[in-house]
């Protein structure tokens, strides 16, 4: 039985969003219940939640919550609380997209706020929920498209980062294949590299596949590399923070260079994102802005100095895999082959 | 100025090893005294000492010492007791090859010990000078011979692990161009790969040259490609394990991963190793036996658990660099360039 973690759900008695704490990863699994906008805001802050889809759900519950926790104001003091609890739960991530798009959803469920209490919190939570089941089904239909890459009877896959159940609602992108493949009783091994600085490979990849009883294999960035050369590894596959019109990524740093070794070892190189990470306005990576990560966060990462105190460190968020080393980018429309044409358009003609 | 630092050295009164406690950097620069061989033994085992060249030094070293402290026995008890601590000292790392070299140089020229302590600690303590001043010769050769390679007048360079001054008597091998070039007034950029999973580069390759004054940027391993795709690096230089026959190279995991990415950006790839490191009874890389690390030292590396506990880990400690990924071989005998022949044969007939 192969059970993904639930980073976000409702808690028991529907009042509270209920996630895991993700910090405590892979120490402790402990969930912890957010019972306002305000304690969603510091949740998403201190990185209690992360991946860009779940941060969204988590928004769009803790306002639905919000909505009943204002029940008691009259109308025009319901409005204007809610209305600037949405405002500042938006800006606790500037860059995590989905966050102002959940917000923005949910600002248009409730209105006209002058309807009072009741009827909004009831249109926000049917908001909230509809949000959450259709993270849910995008995760379920990449998983879908995603599985005629895998092949059978067994699969030996690398992925790097986490683009997982922890970062969605649901089975997460690039995981989501690895689930169902499991799920139907394939056999599969799979190689998580630990991807430095924040380790979210090692910390939350090979948590959550261990924990559904995927195995699950945890290397250092650079042995990919030795995987690959010693045939070990059937495919890549990997998660994006954006995806521009060519088809060219912006995804965890690490990526790139993943790709390279893919090609140069003739391993197929996956994409799995939501078709709301491709960003058609933008021709190809290098428009796509890259944030830089503190240096300390090499420097002295886990708590002991790793290096001179005051090294210069260059540390990139992200990398660009330019579209010629990627040879599909599946999202919950379908497999998209180069040239990557169908990505715009919405059709799979250059597909599967 | 540039002054590398100097990993082995005789104590001010000459009684002494005096060398770098490695396990302190890059938070505390803090020398020690060793006074015995069993004290040696002891460095050697906790890696206050590393890097094969700077392990064989200290072990010539203590075994003079030792002579000297055991003066105070009669004959037969100073020799009976002298070879035990030799064989003892020889046994402290297995796998280091220099070793295993220089405590049987030095139980060569101590032969035979019925000369006696005093005439006995003479040779040994001049074989110790020797099997040094022999070190730093080589680590300079390389230096001036891998200098041809450094472009002027402005150099930026990806190097992995430490290959330096703290892995030598010397200035290193890898990094010993980069100290000729600096010294000689060249603008030097070098980027250190942080080497998960003890950190070698940024621990000790960043602390070095920051402490001789060379700019160093910290990378973590998968940065080096982005580097590369953003035309910030001219060439790679590494240190070596164990280079067979056809030039193929055994080093830090991660060299390999390097490799491939240099090639697909078309930047040079160096290997910069002492001739003894040639194992030339090996046709190729296959044969070459690859150590594998604790898996802890992945799973909670700094101290944290930052991996399920129970995680599997797979962590080869060197990878092998294929000779055709190899554009130079320095040794302290010149440049050798592919097909790498005169590797064996001694000759540079293939050279720069």
């Amino acid at each position: 039985m192969i059970r993904p973690p639930e980073a976000v759900r409702w808690s028991a008695d529907g009042s509270a969003v209920d996630i895991i704490d993700q910090t405590l990863l892979p120490a402790t699994e402990q969930r912890i219940l957010l019972r306002s906008a305000a304690e969603a805001e510091t949740a998403i802050r201190e990185m209690r939640v992360r991946g860009a889809p779940a941060i969204g759900i988590v928004a769009a519950f803790a306002l639905a919550v919000e909505a009943v926790r204002l029940a008691g104001h009259e109308r025009e003091g319901f409005a204007t609380r809610w209305a600037a609890a949405a405002e500042r739960l938006r800006a606790a991530r500037p860059t995590a997209i989905n966050l102002a798009w959940a917000v923005d959803r949910m600002r248009e469920a409730a209105r006209p706020l002058e309807d009072g209490p009741a009827l909004v919190a009831e249109r926000l939570r049917a908001t909230a929920d509809a949000i959450l089941a259709e993270d849910r089904a995008m995760c379920q239909r990449i998983g879908e498209h995603a599985l005629a890459l895998v092949p059978e009877p067994q699969a030996r896959v690398l992925t790097h980062c986490n683009a997982g159940a922890l970062a969605t609602g649901g089975i997460g992108t690039a995981l989501a294949p690895l689930y169902l493949a499991a799920g139907a009783g394939r056999s599969l091994q799979v190689f998580a590299s630990e991807t430095r600085p924040l380790l979210q490979g090692s910390r939350l990849t090979a948590w959550e596949l261990s924990r559904a009883g995927i195995a699950v294999t945890i290397v250092t960035d650079s042995v990919g590399a030795v995987l690959m050369r010693e045939g070990s590894v059937d495919f890549v596959i990997v998660g994006a923070d954006r995806i521009v019109a060519n088809g060219d990524t912006a995804n965890k740093v690490g990526t790139y260079g993943l790709a390279v070794l893919a090609r140069h070892h003739g391993i197929p190189f996956y994409v799995a994102a939501p078709s709301s990470t491709v960003d058609a306005g933008t021709a190809d990576g290098s428009a796509i802005p890259i944030e830089h990560r503190d240096a300390d966060e090499v420097r002295r990462g886990f708590g002991l100095l790793t290096a001179p105190a005051d090294a210069p460190v260059f540390a990139p968020a992200f990398d660009i895999t330019p579209a010629s080393l990627i040879d599909a980018i599946i999202t919950e429309r379908g497999i998209f082959r180069p040239p990557f044409t169908g990505l715009v358009t919405g059709t799979t003609r250059g597909g599967a």
